[in-house]
């Protein structure tokens, strides 16, 4: 037997902006952006537009189709509305017409395929510029708090086939992140609310100041202040970026940390058809692993009651009704773990916090301690 | 404006095995690579075959099931045919069938999809592991010259879409690559002759001496002698991996020279309806940008006719008669040079060559030359 090994390395960069009213009129931050990523005179562009963006904020599409008239790039269509939320996560379809529009418009690997929209739009577009010609430039705009400060920023997409959760996709990293805070003035209280949950994990899981941050400014945050969203924002993304860029980028390991409290949350998701909303269903999860951890012995009852006490603060509910169908969370919610295994491959790996600030891996986990936190979540509601 | 530069290196590597006769009965070679590659007992394997190798090699798929039942590797089933050849790159189909097994089985990212065959078919397999699970560990075992010294060694997966040649596709690099020289000993004399166009390629781009070796051992490969095909697909395999590893693996920029005589080969086999293989276009590819090269006066007459004899020598043809339409030569084969520099994006880049070893690059090529050196071509044949 003769071997050849093949050993190379990849370099991977790109920007993450933060701004604010990306269209103001009279300050060419959108052109001055084009100038900070280097984008030559001439180079096309092709936009998808999250319909639920396009409709709360009824300017931005003629707002870009105005800098494209006033200023030397190829827009090489209207921007192309496309819908939002999981539902174009889970037909194949969106992702095609995506395809559809690289090809019409020829849309090759040095043009730039636009998203702007939530965290699923995004997930969507990445996946389809990340295999169309083996990887176009792909800039993504997250409206969304959740986006902004976590999904948007990393370098996953993924969309849900045979009715599983990013069962298809990859890892690829964006061109550039813009991320502008005046699109989250047209959230909800309650998508606003949705994307604090991630701050929440990173924090518990890499910051303890960051908690304290989040806890003394917690009210600002209900009041949607903008210096303390900002904050929140920023110190979020960027505590997921050090982390993506610090340990196992593509994720060749077991281990996953940025999904503390998720292997619960995505099966929640799941059996709430979506009407739980991620970072609801996200914050239900830590608590639930708090709760378990506590149990267990591994987590204090003091930093327990300060992550419940928080993300009530926030407004959070720590239990939904859904969990009240024991058959459903055995069949379900429990069954959770072994998707969540399955996805990632290899044994079992969930992170536990041992205190605020700091995690443990664990290798299994106990189903009848896990009934019985369920169970306390539901009282201490 | 703030800002946050990400930056983050992966590291990729993979080995490439060269053995003769994986199970030839009494040796345990399949076991002893097993143990190389430090797969674990229990480890969880799908296997897919391609049809055509499956039926030239009656015993191949029972030697596998033996095996498996003989060590302590976990066969998630008999291994699964699919049509090799084109046929399976043109429909997302049999893309989506792999999909469906890896669903089936559950496979994930510390299980194995093993995919022995030819080009096409590692194409297929390659691109459904790439994008499971976002990625699942993929072994090649090519069973042609063309993939053993070429594409199977390599970062590449793609299939056709929209009538376009890999507009599906990504880089990943395998988990590991399997050659076995005994695959090579069913194959036609025209598929073998077809994946030497490859050996003559990277020589003209790469190296000089190869190219002497290749003059010299002309007969010795034409009678498909031990020694000299295994030297010929090794240093063709070496050559390439070195190329990936030294330069841009994924292909960020614009060049591509081991895509040398490529553009107008990729043309060719479609106007063929590719009854034309693809190693015979590129030995055609190649004399034409030899002769273009020669006319536009980059490359000597000697080298030129070096090239042109060499190709010969080996049996392959240097014109088809699909060269005659000139209308189709005009809208199709002229027009694959658009189509190859939207594939890759930006600049229009093609690899010629000064001397045999060593190649430059253009950004245009003049059509008017470019027919008549077909013409040239035509009447050299």
């Amino acid at each position: 037997m003769e071997l050849i090994k093949q050993n190379f390395a990849v370099n991977y960069t790109y920007p993450v902006l933060f701004i604010n009213s990306l269209f103001e009129p009279g300050k060419n931050k959108f052109l001055k952006i084009f100038e900070e990523l280097a984008i030559a005179d001439g180079a096309r562009f092709l936009i998808v537009v999250d319909s639920n963006v396009a409709k709360a904020q009824p300017a931005l599409i003629p707002s870009i189709e105005l800098f494209f008239r006033l200023h030397p790039f190829n827009l090489l269509a209207s921007p192309v509305l496309i819908d939002g939320g999981e539902v174009c996560k889970n037909s194949l379809s969106y992702t095609e017409s995506i395809w559809q529009l690289i090809n019409k418009y020829g849309v090759d690997r040095h043009a730039y395929l636009m998203a702007i929209g939530g965290g699923a739009l995004l997930d969507v577009a990445g996946f389809a510029a990340s295999v169309a010609h083996r990887g176009i430039r792909h800039i993504r705009v997250p409206t969304t708090v959740l986006s902004q400060n976590d999904s948007g920023v990393g370098v996953k997409n993924g969309i849900n086939y045979f009715g599983k959760k990013n069962f298809l996709g990859c890892f690829a990293t964006p061109f550039a992140v813009i991320n502008d805070s005046a699109f989250l003035n047209t959230l909800s209280n309650r998508d606003f609310r949705s994307g604090i949950a991630e701050a929440i994990k990173v924090a518990l899981i890499k910051d303890a100041d960051f908690f304290n941050y989040l806890e003394t400014n917690a009210e600002a945050l209900n009041k949607r202040q903008p210096a303390a969203t900002m904050y929140m924002i920023k110190r979020c993304a960027e505590l997921h970026l050090q982390h993506i860029a610090s340990a196992d980028p593509f994720e060749q390991g077991n281990s996953r940390p940025l999904d503390y409290g998720h292997w619960s949350a995505h099966k929640l998701e799941q059996l709430s058809n979506f009407n739980v909303l991620h970072g609801e269903a996200v914050a239900i999860g830590m608590c639930l692993d708090a709760v378990y951890a506590f149990k267990m012995g591994i987590l204090s009852s003091a930093d327990m009651h300060r992550i419940i006490n928080l993300v009530k603060q926030l407004g959070f509910k720590i239990y939904n009704k859904h969990l009240d169908d024991k058959d459903a969370v055995q069949n379900e919610v429990l069954n959770g773990l072994d998707e969540f295994r399955e996805h990632l491959g290899g044994q079992l790996t969930i992170m536990l916090l041992t205190t605020i600030g700091i995690g443990t891996e664990v290798n299994c986990m106990d189903n009848s301690v896990l009934m019985e936190s369920i169970t306390y979540l539901k009282q201490a509601n």
